[in-house]
């Protein structure tokens, strides 16, 4: 697969069980997205949460109950099939790995498709600016920090961060151009300091790996999709599916136009 | 009343009755909001129908069941008495105006704040670009356009837009100035040519006042929070309370904050 093949393209041989890796630089212009899926007696405090919290939880589309198709993303696409790794979870506990949901699906179910980072670390790179986790081949160092976001009914999490080490000549660079995307968690949270955060050790990170910060960068903390994933297991729902760690759905939105919303 | 009070002052006083007039040039500094309260039932598909149209229905905050202060942007506030008219709807009907809603609301109410044009029409005339409607002391022109917003369960409406007339050299800078406010309708949505939305005379606005439109000047057009009334009223709830025309909920948010988030 190359990263010529368009998002159809690629959604289908995923649908079809050809690939169940990770996304990462898979269709890199276009936007690619956490998945969350709950039975609709959670959705209004679900979407909630997300609106409340747009930094980790920015709403790329929602799709009404018992609907399969994101029709403003993704025409055409299947949310059951179209993901190369879910993860099905059962009142919080993680109950199996599947390429394809569709057994679990039903009428009652509301599907939140919410904005990545890979959407800026795309621009970050176009525009000079190192991505260390990509340069390292690793997945991405992400922090549960003391903020806690805003709940709603029974959803409530910590904010978790991405970190990327930043030349510090390219700090403000950096800040810059992930402002313009504020569906892709926008702008830094937190320059140069972890210990704000409650991060004691960048080493040790809480999920994915640590990477390398070099003499002359400067950490910079992003929001991260992850604080989702906590804030769904933490109202223990009967059933949550949601996308595995970095197998994402690929959606037909090029990441630029979200950059001009 | 000066624009020196504080929204808090200001909002006191609207609660208890001595100021019932529409709010535009109170706490200029401080973001306005549109009002929509309705039963829970209808929370997660207008919740929705917001979502997926930001510009007409940016959000600000919204309460869970019952919740009467608006903990994150009027800390204090009551929306049941905050607002200087309050317009009381049943199955679509205007039942009654009224300056307190105390007696109709309950604990199943879910309010909705939404984004006003008041927080950019003061940043365009900081910035030396004229706001005809401001200056001629009337109402915004506002049209029904033929555009469809996306639809969310019984919640769909025309796309309804404000005109204001920019003088042709300051088209650019009135784009690139609400463009920072996306919370309060962000960059126009049509310059120039009200054929394109299906306004056949701008001297006769749907709602609100006709303005002069000079030699020399360009109709813009924005996303008008008319819309979400319209919304409301489409799905014919049994009870719906909303504000009057420009009579706002004034905020605690700096206009300015909205612009940096």
């Amino acid at each position: 697969m190359t990263g010529m093949e368009s998002p159809r393209d690629i959604r289908a041989r995923i649908a079809r069980g050809q690939w169940t890796k990770p996304t990462t630089g898979l269709a890199p212009a276009y936007a690619q997205a956490n998945l969350v899926i709950l039975d609709r007696k959670y959705a209004f405090d679900f979407l909630l949460f997300c609106v409340r919290n747009s930094k980790p939880c920015p709403i790329l589309e929602v799709l009404e109950p018992g609907v399969t198709e994101p029709h403003a993303t993704a025409p055409g696409a299947d949310v059951r099939t179209d993901v190369p790794l879910y993860r099905v979870w059962r009142k919080g506990r993680l109950e199996q790995e599947a390429t394809d949901i569709t057994g679990c699906f039903d009428a009652g179910m509301v599907s939140f498709l919410l904005g990545c980072s890979f959407t800026f670390e795309a621009s970050l790179t176009g525009a000079g600016v190192p991505v260390r986790n990509i340069e390292e081949g690793k997945n991405v160092s992400m922090y549960v920090t003391n903020r806690k976001c805003a709940s709603a009914g029974p959803f409530s999490a910590p904010l978790v961060v991405t970190m990327r080490p930043i030349p510090n000549d390219l700090v403000m660079r950096a800040v810059r151009i992930t402002s313009r995307y504020s569906l892709a968690h926008g702008a830094p949270i937190q320059v140069g300091d972890p210990g704000a955060l409650g991060i004691r050790d960048l080493d040790r990170p809480d999920f994915g790996d640590p990477v390398t910060v070099k003499d002359g960068e400067t950490p910079v903390f992003w929001a991260c999709g992850v604080t989702s994933s906590l804030a769904v297991l933490s109202a223990e729902p009967e059933l949550c599916i949601t996308h595995a760690p970095g197998h994402m759905f690929i959606t037909d939105v090029l990441n630029e136009t979200l950059a001009a919303l």
